[in-house]
């Protein structure tokens, strides 16, 4: 186990995978103003939309406008899923330099999600990763249920092993290993990434964490104690399931950067801005948030 | 760092920590509903009430009443916290057969609650401590503040291991380090419990957390990591603040027995029979609790 890191870099999901699994929709200028906000925080890192079909995910069907209109912030680097071959032509169109693309750990998760199996996942979005690479972006690749699948339980670790060598092989710069449904506890965080340690150098890899049980920011300090120090969140714990009040989806990062503050581990984001531009989106539903951080700055407001 | 524990033991605190710190009263019949369902879920150690003085604590007001009609239940042992010879008088008419006091790490911290000193504070249960052994009775000790004190902000861990010291010598069996107000990352943890540990053996402490920022879990890994293998928690995570809805007080017992089961730690603790007797307290008020697990254990009621 290493000594802790000095420094790491968040990558904020908010705007993608927080809003994404939001049922309510947020108008484009709010989203602009949400990301703007976020970009003025310290925040090096944003994904700020997808280009999947507008159909699958109503809540991004102006990715290209969002795209398209994104606040220049020097030092900022945003990202925008992509799925497929038409996803890319729509990213391209908007300018954005980086792109990210997904699979999973399980094949019953793509199944039920995309309607492919690993390897045609793969099949499919090699291509995408060549041209976007020869286009002159970067990408970043995401594998879901890296620890546990909601249909098969738990994740070979060998498995995820394979799918991110495979990634990184297409000339993938970091490969967010993620818990999809934040069932992870530590001992997964150090049996799977250990494994991947063991061949591939940490700086390859960032801990996508949801916080269900509680356990996310356990799994932070797991992998913090792997020298990894990219680690991805949601503003406000955006992305919370709509039926459950309260409900915690993304790893909140407001919480992350209390936690990263307090252990004196550099990650150059502004606490009170952050809870600025969550407070856009929550404001706007007049609901809470799922970070308890957020939810401590709030009431403090009253 | 040692290796990770295979076996820890919870000490519930929600009867007592959890429901002083609730705006709503819980009538007596139902405490002991609560109580007893706890009682059958597997946990050991219980703090069913506190011998306080009724004016200053109202929703313990019924203590001698609780304490007297305590379900009975194989290998369970039942506490109650105690601040003075007459709640050691009352106490000891109900025939519980532990109690707990409490003093702080931080002088600002036990003026404001209970209007003396540090030392003040030992002093008046030094006599008190010394009875209660010698009525028979075992003792627990909390020292709150361990970590950061509201009024003083961070905590010393000299002061903690002084105050600590003291208590064991007084032979109180087990000394609860607590984080207060929940401000702790694991390099608190690390820090102030590791410098503990130089002199006293991880047998004679208690971490006692609260999720005020999401950190209880990544502070009970750090407490694992470290050897402790008792953990206080609140079943529901009872005990939030009243005016922020969802709001955290005490880890939840529901969130650290789902980590605990999930690597493989035995704590010999019914995540269901939990939830169920939270879900007493819970639908009584009609609300939802701070617990990550219970809310994902009641939606999926639903």
């Amino acid at each position: 186990m290493s000594a802790l890191p000095k420094e790491v870099k968040i990558v904020e999901v908010g705007p993608r995978d927080g809003l994404q699994n939001e049922p309510e929709q947020i108008p484009t200028d709010l989203k602009l103003a949400f990301i703007a906000a976020l970009a003025g925080s310290g925040l090096r890192a944003i994904e700020a939309t997808s280009f999947v079909h507008p159909k699958a995910i109503p809540q991004l069907a102006d990715a290209v406008d969002v795209a398209g209109r994104l606040p220049p912030a020097e030092g900022v680097t945003y990202s925008a899923l992509v799925p497929n071959q038409k996803g890319l032509d729509r990213a391209l169109e908007t300018g954005i330099r980086r792109i990210a693309v997904f699979t999973a750990a399980s094949d019953s998760f793509t199944k039920k999600n995309i309607n492919m199996t690993v390897d045609e996942s793969l099949a499919t979005f090699a291509p995408v990763v060549k041209s976007a690479l020869a286009a002159g972006l970067t990408v970043r690749g995401y594998v879901s249920t890296s620890f546990v699948c909601p249909y098969e339980g738990n994740i070979s670790k060998d498995r995820v092993l394979d799918v991110t060598t495979r990634l990184l092989d297409m000339g993938i710069d970091e490969v967010a290993v993620s818990d999809t449904i934040g069932a992870a506890a530590p001992t997964d965080v150090f049996e799977t990434v250990g494994h991947l340690l063991k061949s591939i150098p940490p700086g390859k890899f960032a801990l996508h964490l949801h916080d269900t049980y509680g356990t996310a920011l356990a799994n932070v300090l797991a992998g913090l104690q792997l020298g990894i120090t990219t680690f991805d969140s949601s503003a406000g714990g955006l992305g919370g399931c709509p039926y459950a009040p309260g409900a915690s989806g993304n790893l909140a990062t407001e919480d992350l950067v209390y936690m990263l503050d307090r252990m004196g581990i550099q990650c150059g984001v502004n606490l009170q801005t952050v809870f600025e531009a969550s407070s856009i989106i929550a404001d706007k539903w007049g609901r809470t948030l799922p970070s308890r951080q957020w939810q401590r700055m709030k009431a403090a407001c009253r």
